[in-house]
């Protein structure tokens, strides 16, 4: 997700709903900046658009909200539309913890507003929070950047360093900056980045497109690889780190994230390298004791057989397509990067306990 | 490399040169059984048509000598014409060391033939030798496919296997039948296959095209994967083993195959999964000590970038684009399957030391 202010005020969010360009524009979003909502929002209408990564499914479920409530949705009730809304939106992806986070601690502020203030004043009132909730991520995320590339920078001392990652986490899949991508990011502003190597990620190429897109943008150095060139990469091309993503982190440290991480996990092992998981604490789950636990979406098969609608793959062949998958806490070596600072898997579910809202 | 026979004595080659279809058929190549070529044959001009799998392109570079000394080339010197023709040939693919093997042997055997035939003699004596050839190999790989089931199968008794493997090595890929494909075809023809995964080998897509088709065409049960789902899938779908091909293999045993190839012996180390390649013994290459003395390919940037021409990344992404990697020799724990039997990388050349030819 990435924000744009062409004219003062509006806010686009670019997607990857059109796989033949690098980007699509959506229709104009929402004013961060104003607090007016602008235009008409597709978005608004769920379900039209894909989105991805999932902070940024968080913040875009919680925007489209707020469009509507804009709008004057929920009428006399807004109380019992937010919680219909926030059901719906919940159950798109399940294997990303943020929405359903968010969604729960909305709920429990909006219940707690009507107590006190009428509809309208409700409405204005779970808006800003909304609002809230997009600055906190940004700033959370420049904390992610900040404390993992001070974390990996304080194993090599004056030098630059060469990271690796994968799949997009970048400001297109966050509320902005990124969290994996930020550390890069972060890394870059300091001067210190060599390099940033990034794998396609198939099926989806969220690397080949979107985080390719994000460094040329930026004129940061890097250099796309496919997702089998990792371990090869890892062994010729002087990695630093691997740093990626998540969709969540459960109590023990083990991590559900794009498929495609459990290998590069191991791959790092072999070769010795730190590996790092960058989320914020609200892509942390302690109510889940391991991995075991998280539900993988297996998606359709002709994600992997068509690209743009032409077949790719021959006709008939079977497809497995698992979206993600676990790491073990074991393979996260380097640490799990946090706004809060950065942790050992093992020191997760302590220094989360108590800042971290139910889910 | 795949011989059909659509009518008697025609062969085709298929080529993987348009990548919108799976195949296409060439023009009309070499009557394998009738003795006499048909037709004319655009890969008798080399360069024009990509020929891939480096079993086959020792076939295929051979088959177009063949054809154009059928057509009388090289006049009163053939054996100069040989030697010309061999030369441009083993220089288009330097990590395969079948072609450059085929041809020190092929221009052996024509520089004693040249000693008491006429012209005309010695072109017939060479046909039949690349003739020969061409059964021999088919021969080779039906014995590797045979050790290989057999020894895959010593250690699980009675139970049905999942083999994973990567790229084409099928008739494809081949003179026919196929080297690691070849073992997944034996294990199927036991009965004892429960099931293949092919990984669709980015950048180039052999396995969604090449080793799909093989599989659909042939009813062999095969479900495909992105490469980064390889790990993942040795978790979770019980792997029996892992076989790959080979481009080269060197005297300890290290082996340079498709890239990907290091990740998948990596990943299966890590799951105690016994890795394998399978190469005819005209594949190893013991003059050179170590992996490390391979030169490895580095390929066009277009290859990632784009599918069918169209672009698939980002603009001005830069890109790294290995065409193979090495595989050391401690990842390969089955063993490295050949015409000859199954060799654990320590046996392989005390094993093949004087049945090959120098290279």
């Amino acid at each position: 997700m990435m924000f744009k202010r062409p004219t003062a005020g509006d806010v686009f969010i670019v997607s990857l709903i059109r796989a033949e360009q690098i980007f699509t524009l959506l229709s104009p979003w929402v004013s961060h900046t104003g607090g007016s909502y602008v235009k008409e929002c597709s978005i608004g209408r769920r379900g039209d658009v894909m989105v991805r990564g999932a902070p940024a499914i968080a913040i875009v479920g919680c925007l489209s909200l707020a469009v509507e409530l804009r709008a004057g949705a929920g009428g006399d009730d807004p109380v019992t539309f937010i919680r219909e809304s926030l059901c719906h939106l919940t159950s798109a992806r399940p294997t990303a913890v943020n929405m359903g986070r968010a969604a729960r601690e909305l709920m429990e502020f909006a219940e707690n507003e009507s107590m006190e203030k009428n509809s309208e004043q409700l409405r204005e009132s779970v808006i800003a929070w909304i609002e809230d909730m997009l600055e906190r991520d940004v700033n959370d995320n420049r904390k992610i950047g900040n404390y993992g590339a001070q974390h990996i920078l304080s194993g090599v001392p004056r030098a630059s360093v060469t990271i690796l990652t994968h799949c997009n986490t970048g400001s297109l899949a966050t509320a902005g900056y990124g969290t994996a991508l930020g550390v890069v990011r972060s890394l870059h502003a300091l001067s210190r980045l060599k390099r940033v190597y990034c794998t396609e990620t198939r099926p989806y190429n969220q690397g080949s497109r979107l985080t390719a897109y994000e460094a040329v943008a930026e004129g940061i150095p890097a250099t796309l690889i496919t997702d089998s060139m990792a371990a090869l990469t890892m062994r010729e091309m002087d990695i630093t780190a691997v740093v990626v993503g998540a969709d969540r982190v459960v109590a023990n440290g083990d991590t559900a994230n794009k498929v495609g991480t459990y290998q590069l996990a191991i791959a790092a092992k072999h070769h010795g390298i730190p590996f790092y998981v960058a989320a914020p604490s609200t892509s942390c789950d302690l109510s889940l004791e391991s991995g075991r636990d998280i539900i993988i979406e297996v998606r359709p098969s002709e994600e992997l057989t068509s690209i743009n609608g032409v077949p790719i793959a021959a006709p008939g062949i079977e497809v497995w397509n698992p979206a993600f998958d676990v790491t073990p806490h074991q393979l996260i070596t380097g640490g799990i990067i946090t706004e809060l600072g950065v942790f050992l898997p093992s020191e997760l579910q302590a220094a989360l306990t108590g800042r971290l809202t139910a889910l």
